[in-house]
């Protein structure tokens, strides 16, 4: 290997641990005190890798190495520095330390690249009052400062509407965007496959189901005259998982939330709400799906209503790039397969824009967003290779 | 008819529009300033009917009428002054005031029973800090007063151990039991039918039920790879329904109760509780649906506990008392069904120590515990007129 794999490992510890409780769990929120620190300590690593670096408004780190040609648009890596409350190590700050890594590593053999590179890392990606992906929406453009909910929260974070459009990058200025991150699911640790290559993210679409019954005395409404809304859920529940199961995968379904009301133990449930959530690459198959559960709501009670709450569209990867990744893997001897993201990310903001690439490395257990959060410091090392090598060859 | 039905309305309103409030909701629950009211006026209109009154120290209000021979055991009769919290008319008060109007009617025809006669109203049969039916279950002996959750509550009350000790009654004294009560149900309304005759109370039985899963956000978990608990639980919803539909009437079983853990949206369901009800006249039958459902839960999933949270047992009343009911309403010419009382009432722990017998008449839709409960004035007539028979009878 040509990374140094003891630097990165130094370099992913020291500022991970930034926001590390006493019971191991790490909370870097985005704009907060233990953001800002870990901001300038990467921005210190960054200068020390010779990058030229830059903080915009929204606290989002650019470092910038020349090319051999400055006129061209840059390769642009990297991911997010904020993590959920109580999260891990590794969401996120993976692809920053990799792409540190990757910097160092240029540096030591003497490259010059033909574009020049930029490493970015993104804040507010995990949910907060503005929604997801902050930093990189804002970044592609797809966030307008006017929309009352923003306004609404800007202040609590001490952002003006001016911060978010001084923010918005020239997306021509790149060529192509690439992010290395962890799983957050367990497919490459069952099949015991070291690197996954993203085809793409999922869209996700939400529907809110509200199953209208009547709530009665459980000891006085024999079975024969109840509607109780819990029956018609779980019917609902278990039809929902068939129709997942059936369209195969990578297509996804889960009820995640439900409510009952009254919600006592000796009152019939009178009404049950709940929340679908689909997910799959392909737009299509969510419709689909989406149709197949609406009339089976329709088929089992006239009591029902059903809204799609959320509709986030499916992104596809760069093929192109997904090529790259492929024979990068090739070379290096090491297995790699295709997979698609069920999660969001800043690459799927940013792939609406600009010819994206996504490398994942194996979830231990598939855990994330939690301190058990881990990713095999080997298979961290291999993912830092290929994205070096991907690079490379862009 | 022999009694009164105009002054059987009368006195309803009077002391059940007390705790009304503008929305229609009756709210006098159990040691309540409007409680309080209601006791004192009730008070006056069973002294009007001649009765010799007393308040015990639980503010249960009793009021006796000399017999031919007062060395005879007395037959009791009445129901509960208090109601839930925006409860209705009838739950409970009807069981008082058919009572008084029996009384009045046999006033009215100068009949003096052999025995003397009794009429009660408790206190505190709905839900309290102390449990239901807690009057009834102090005067039948059933509570000691040591407990240490009810020594925590007294003193809300403004109660004392001694109090409870105080408001015992001797059993011996009393030859029968009798409550008139709402249905709270629809099977008498189903069937047209004004009477129902009461051969039981049901017992309760509930289990509290925790399903084990695995928690893993919804969008990187494939469905092989998934652990859901609320699938689980709803395998466990559907057959608990086929369980108790098999055992066919009366037995039910209620799933009222279910919550999610962590319960977001993008999280498949790592942990559900939920509570199962059941209810039925045998206990047996009870004991072989919890087996069932313990042997179903033990092979859809080696992740689930079961714990039995509480076991009320069943109580019969009396068939002497069935026998005479049943005659009143022949005599009458008044169709009457037999039915059990899949709710507990005051005469379910009065019977626990003096042959008790129960009369439902029928609650429209089958609504009680809130504004909209209704019971047919003609309904209560006929009611009415059968305690009296019954009465009469014994």
């Amino acid at each position: 290997m040509r990374i140094n794999k003891k630097r990165l490992k130094t370099s992913m510890l020291e500022i991970g641990n930034i926001g590390k409780d006493s019971t191991g769990g790490i909370t870097r929120l985005a704009f907060s005190h233990e953001y800002k620190v870990a901001a300038w300590r990467l921005s210190q690593l960054m200068e020390d890798a010779g990058l030229e670096v830059k903080q915009d408004p929204l606290a989002t780190i650019y470092g910038r190495r020349d090319g051999e040609d400055n006129t061209l648009p840059a390769i642009m890596f990297g991911s997010h520095l904020d993590t959920v409350k109580n999260g891990g190590l590794y969401d996120g700050l993976l692809g920053i330390m990799s792409g540190l890594e990757v910097i160092n590593t240029l540096n030591d053999l003497g490259i010059t690249t033909k574009n020049p590179l930029e490493l970015v890392a993104f804040n507010a990606e995990e949910g907060s009052a503005m929604g997801g992906t902050f930093a990189s929406r804002v970044i592609a453009g797809l966030i307008s400062p006017d929309k009352s909910f923003l306004q609404d929260h800007l202040p609590d974070y001490n952002l003006r509407p001016e911060d978010l459009l001084a923010s918005r990058r020239n997306l021509n200025e790149i060529k192509a965007f690439l992010e290395l991150h962890i799983e957050q699911g367990r497919v490459l640790e069952g099949e015991n496959i070291p690197i996954g290559i993203v085809t793409g993210i999922a869209g996700i679409t939400r529907y809110q189901v509200e199953i209208i019954g009547e709530a009665n005395h459980s000891g006085t409404t024999p079975m024969g005259l109840r509607k109780d809304a819990l029956v018609t859920a779980a019917k609902l529940i278990l039809e929902v998982e068939n129709i997942a199961r059936e369209l195969g995968e990578p297509f996804v379904a889960t009820i995640g939330t439900l409510e009952i009301k009254p919600g006592a133990v000796s009152i019939i449930p009178g009404e049950v709400e709940l929340i679908i959530e689909i997910r799959d690459l392909d737009q299509t198959k969510i419709d689909v799906a989406g149709g197949q559960i609406t009339d089976y709501l329709n088929q089992i009670s006239k009591d029902i209503q059903i809204e799609r709450i959320v509709n986030k569209t499916p992104v596809k990867t760069a093929p192109d790039i997904v090529n790259i990744i492929e024979k990068a893997c090739k070379k290096l001897g090491i297995s790699g397969r295709k997979i698609i993201s069920g999660a969001g990310h800043d690459a799927k903001e940013i792939a609406r824009k600009v010819p994206t690439g996504m490398i994942f490395v194996p979830s231990i257990a598939g855990k994330s967003h939690c301190p058990e959060e881990k990713t095999s410091w080997e298979d961290i090392y291999l993912g830092t290779e290929v994205l070096l090598e991907t690079i490379l060859s862009i």
